[in-house]
């Protein structure tokens, strides 16, 4: 598997690709099954229509891999929030976790209420080309907390960031519990059959440098600690969003994943002796092949020599053209090759 | 004006500070000015009742200088755009500029229908203390461009974004449109009485690094070079929110606003020889007095020996303690006493 070799560092024939939320709004096939399905929550928990659009990006883009379709706040739903999904708002949580005394709501076996995911990377594994990697994922603590706190997005955090700093034993008390869950949680997506694993921590950048560290990265660093002395084989992915200060960051995994904001040449310079970077191409820029062309030929320049995986620097945006999005992963493909 | 000496990198007795929306709703003082006015937009429109309002925090938490209250969208509003704030959602164009002949209805002389604001500035700096300074300010072209293009808060700004990637022309003539207006409006803040001006572009990390020095930064200079021809005593303060490649920001200011997320070092080291700094306590260690005694501390001793005025890293969040805003503010006053 291509993706695999770039992860551990070999060399591959070309640059492999992959697009966060290429399984998304942005493909009618994607909206046709979510309608069977009837809504987001029952697709990510309908084995079958999960592995459906997993595999669509494969067929219709060529991508060198595929990833678990779900949804990161299913480990904490299935710890004991109620999570619905409200139109034009986002994810919202009807009973957010706001002092101490309501962690004992939270229930330590989430992993075995999660079995809908496990089956689908099953049926997935099994469907999908050999020479295609599987991706599983969770969410990182960080970003799971600031979810279960607030309640819901929010674009300045201040609940959560009230606790950091007026009670940091409480959410240091609530972060190991979620830590806990999804070190679980990962440990089964394995065992079911997944290549890889990616956590996201789509909300390291709502924290200063220093604090991010203490209440986000710590505990990234000890899922990878966790996960690699049972699965040394299994390559993770770190994406601590849009985080500074990047020669701080160094831990048990393989890759690094780049936000669009940060300059590639800085995170080269910081981290590729030690990790494969993966990123980063501004996900706007699917909107015109000239700005994708633009875009891939400076990223290729700027990584040449250096192990990467080639994604965009955030998720798909849903009025994307997937006739684009399939421009860009042959032209990847196609400028990367060696020889 | 010890605000105006750290501006001009003369050497002052202390550091000076004042606060990101100092007058706002976390004082029972704004809150009750703002009902007399019935709402927000009114508040601006209302000489008297604004020059209340930027008074407020002078006298309760003793700040250095006062910033003219008013808000960014009364530009593109008096151009001809319909604002509204609704609540929960923020300032509503209902007409946005979505295509080239909406560039019909913008009207060219937006400065002459903002008395109210001028009005505003010689009533506050006739009783404003003379050794206050008094800051007036402008949105950023990229910022109101993006307002005006979205027509509301926007998350991942695709609209705006969209344009730029696909129609760089058609955003070339708008962001020099309101470059135009904001040159007049800011000559005409300088002559109603302001003793500075700071440049707010508060979406600057909306965009990509280089695609930002483009379609922001650069209209950001031609409006320092244009002021500081005709006023070269004004200093100007330039706060392009959370950018990245801090060595390629340089132009006719004389203040580098640094957001929170940015490492003030590295800020220092890449600026700090040619401007004054101004920043960045992160805003929510407010919630906590021992919070905000850790940063000031860091943050004196990052910037000890460099020019430096002090400030968050962005706005006060509103359900932070006045009494707690005073704390910092006779803090960083007396704990960076040169002696």
């Amino acid at each position: 598997m291509i993706f695999i070799d770039a992860c551990l560092k070999k060399e591959t024939e070309y640059t492999p690709i992959w697009i966060m939320r290429q399984a998304g709004r942005y493909l009618p096939e994607y909206m046709a099954t979510r309608a069977e399905a009837g809504d987001f929550i029952s697709l990510c928990k309908n084995p079958k229509l999960a592995c459906e659009v997993t595999l669509q990006p494969i067929d219709i883009l060529g991508v060198d891999a595929a990833i678990l379709f779900s949804d990161i706040l299913v480990v904490p739903m299935e710890m004991g929030l109620d999570l619905s999904f409200v139109k034009n708002k986002g994810p919202v949580f009807a009973n957010p976790i706001l002092k101490e005394s309501d962690l004992d709501r939270l229930e330590g076996d989430s992993q075995d209420r999660l079995t809908y995911v496990y089956d689908a990377i099953s049926m997935i594994r099994e469907q999908l080309s050999k020479d295609k990697a599987l991706i599983g994922f969770a969410g990182a603590p960080w970003t799971l907390v600031t979810y279960m706190v607030e309640g819901e997005g929010s674009k300045t955090y201040n609940r959560v960031k009230r606790e950091v700093y007026e009670n940091p034993a409480f959410m240091h008390k609530l972060l190991q519990l979620v830590t806990d869950e999804v070190i679980k949680y990962v440990e089964r997506q394995i065992e079911a059959g997944v290549d890889a694993i990616q956590i996201f921590d789509s909300w390291a950048n709502a924290l200063e440098s220093d604090v991010y560290l203490e209440f986000g990265w710590s505990y990234i660093k000890q899922i990878c600690d966790k996960i690699k002395a049972k699965y040394p084989h299994i390559p993770i992915i770190a994406f601590p969003k849009g985080v500074s200060n990047l020669e701080k960051y160094d831990g048990n995994f393989d890759v690094f994943g780049v936000h669009w904001s940060t300059p590639l040449d800085e995170a080269r310079d910081a981290l590729s002796d030690r990790y494969t970077l993966q990123g980063n191409l501004e996900p706007a820029r699917i909107y015109s092949k000239e700005r994708i062309k633009e875009g891939v030929e400076s990223i290729l320049e700027t990584m040449k020599g250096k192990n990467h995986i080639f994604n965009l620097g955030h998720g798909m945006i849903p009025d994307l053209k997937p006739e684009n999005a399939k421009y860009l992963v042959e032209l990847v493909q196609k400028m990367s090759k060696r020889g």
